[in-house]
């Protein structure tokens, strides 16, 4: 697991892990109940004071929902600026069609008058349940509400806003210390089903007071995704509504240069490094997830490879529900690794569960079911597997299968 | 589904589904307790009278077990004849290295032995769990009852033996009438986990009293597979113990003559239907599994694109978890199609539970619910979605996804 600590160095915030999309300068933020979900907070405003990049990735399901045709629009209008990002939980306001994408475009249209900004730089994005129509009135009505709310403080109730089936925020803070000076990076995301890999995947939004360029920013975001929310799975499905969006204000006064290779590194290493820490969040608090699981893939001959076994790995239900039950079933992993489209050599196979080596090659199977078992029963699980055949890594973070997944889903809309 | 009775035109054996191996003349099969589980059948035995034609698919997983490597092997030396089987449950043999591939050849030599019949006319199938060592004495002893035990009658004794954790037995018998006189298939198959398509999936044993010259046998299978085995998942995980093997003996004194294509297709018609029922009956016994979901896909552009949706649907933890809970939620079966990979239109899209349609073109769903959740509320359920691009169409089958998997699989090592 990364020994990193999301607070390493805290800016004096009350709660940690709190308010962390407003911990850059220059940003403002609110969560208010606008009654689209029963008794919670379920609206959050995201605003930033000065001229700001901006990009996103979206979802790659046909059905992309109508906030984010909307968000992509606005992105290629703007050329890469925003000022303000609305979310809602409780409504997906996907398969909605003509009407949803009026609701969409209505509801960013009222952020741009209540703020004055170009609509174009208001960007929007939804999650909740599929199929049914926005209750747009509610969401207009609540929006000044937000508006007055806005303030640095407000962080926290916009990262509780966004959630819906999840159990806890998700935020995380990264502060880099430069030769040009310091800047800092913050990100709130939500989870819980709907998340595999590939898709740019659920809701995560991302701030920076560093001054970024809008097509950098976009590469630097692509890269950092594909190492991080692109790693992570919970249950396979993909949402229609997956959005990555960071906006980069510079009030910090730091500018990364494209020209200057460190400090495009440097920036892109803390960007990666928030949404590595927000996607193990998602999948911490995955539906019914009562374990993370780290699978670590090493000896393959490329990055491809060693990628693709561990996502397979990180797929299986077979695998995720003897993690549950913190069973040893190394076949199972070896299983998963065998069809996922490699050439191995199953003799060469390695496996441990955390410092327990439970698989030598040839299929020497000889270990401590309890010192395996006391491995398997942590809430963080490293499982390794070595492919035996060159010198590549890639690593996937996945969850437990638990039945509490299957009560949750399966009377989620009713 | 399919409204075709298991036992149309029955045979006078005593219980339904019964014995459907022997149903064919000149087998005989045998289950008894070999001591491989506890105080269960655990050891079957099927052996044709005379010279008999084989054919069989394999897993595609690279850590293919023992007794598939041995099988292969067997049907390759014979040129594809085959008069025994011998399949034992609750160990895989699987990731058992080369003294797994040694006590594989033991087996089937005393079987060779026992019976007087060349080794290579052996085939041997195991499934259980994965990494142990195959307890060869217990199943050498036991060899010798097996075949002591072998009759007409103990068909349904081997469709027992070679269960692991399905809660039934799966058996089918099909009767073809034709200008040339009668003939009969009869099939058995254990499920339930580790179960999707692709892979010649799980165990299943068909037996045929026509004569199918073997390069025949082997082609029909392939086909029939493909439309059957092939089109079901349970878990998307891949055994690494799939064996899908039929035997003709034509005993019953009809020929399938490759020159007839009538008598060929009526053949393969009959073999896709076993193949089909019996992996209807893996479905509907799925690990955890309260009822079998038929997934229709039409409106495509072509076949193949019909089913990478059906699949895609029938593969979806959040459809299958909806289903369980007979929750009408059409939203995760059109996010599903739109990630299938498929150029699909999604205001196009018409989607039915049963009879009743919950969404029509333009994301119009309107729908009595109280009729929805009766269709989704029976033990078959069909899932239609129409994708309004053209004429093909699909299926596949699947089950819903319940608490109860998640019980069985937490803890099946240990």
């Amino acid at each position: 697991m990364s020994t990193s600590s999301p607070w390493a160095e805290t800016d004096g915030l009350e709660r940690p892990h709190a308010a962390a999309i407003t911990a850059p300068q220059g940003f403002r933020a609110a969560g208010v109940h606008a009654g689209i979900r029963k008794k919670r907070l379920d609206l959050a405003l995201l605003v930033s004071g000065g001229e700001t990049s901006a990009a996103a990735v979206f979802t790659r399901n046909l059905a992309a929902a109508a906030p984010v045709l909307v968000s992509r629009e606005h992105l290629r209008l703007s050329g890469g600026r925003a000022r303000a990002v609305l979310v809602n939980a409780g409504n997906a306001n996907a398969c909605t069609g003509e009407p949803g994408l009026e609701a969409a475009r209505r509801s960013v249209t009222a952020v741009a008058e209540l703020l004055s900004l170009p609509v174009e730089q208001v960007l929007v994005a939804s999650t909740g349940v599929i199929g049914q129509p926005l209750p747009l009135p509610r969401l207009l009505r609540a929006l000044p509400h937000a508006v007055r709310a806005l303030a640095r403080s407000g962080g926290a109730d916009a990262a509780t806003a966004i959630l819906t089936t999840d159990l806890r925020e998700k935020e995380w803070v990264q502060r880099v210390r430069g030769k040009n000076g310091n800047y800092t990076l913050g990100g709130m995301a939500k989870g819980s089903g709907m998340i595999h890999p590939d898709m740019a995947t659920t809701l995560a939004f991302v701030t920076t007071d560093a001054a970024v360029p809008a097509a950098l920013l976009q590469d630097c975001l692509r890269r950092a995704t594909d190492a991080s929310f692109n790693r992570i799975s919970v249950d396979g499905d993909t949402s229609t509504n997956d959005t990555i969006a960071v906006l980069a204000n510079g009030a910090s006064g730091v500018a990364v240069d494209p020209a200057l290779p460190a400090s495009v590194a440097a920036f892109e290493a803390a960007l990666t490094e928030v949404l590595i820490e927000l996607g193990k969040l998602v999948v911490r608090d995955g539906e019914g997830a009562t374990k993370l699981i780290e699978v670590c893939v090493s000896g393959a001959r490329d990055e491809g490879e060693a990628l693709q076994v561990a996502r397979t790995i990180a797929g299986s239900p077979l695998v995720k529900t003897a993690m549950h039950g913190a069973d040893a079933n190394w076949g199972r992993v070896v299983a998963a690794a065998c069809r996922a489209g490699v050439a191995l050599d199953p003799e060469r196979l390695r496996v441990a569960f955390g410092d327990v080596v439970v698989l030598r090659p040839g299929f020497v199977a000889r270990f401590s079911e309890a010192a395996a078992r006391r491995a398997l029963s942590r809430e963080e699980v490293t499982l390794h597997i070595d492919l035996g055949l060159g010198g590549a890594t890639a690593k996937t973070w996945t969850c437990d299968l638990s039945a509490g997944y299957v009560e949750i889903n399966a009377s989620y809309r009713t």
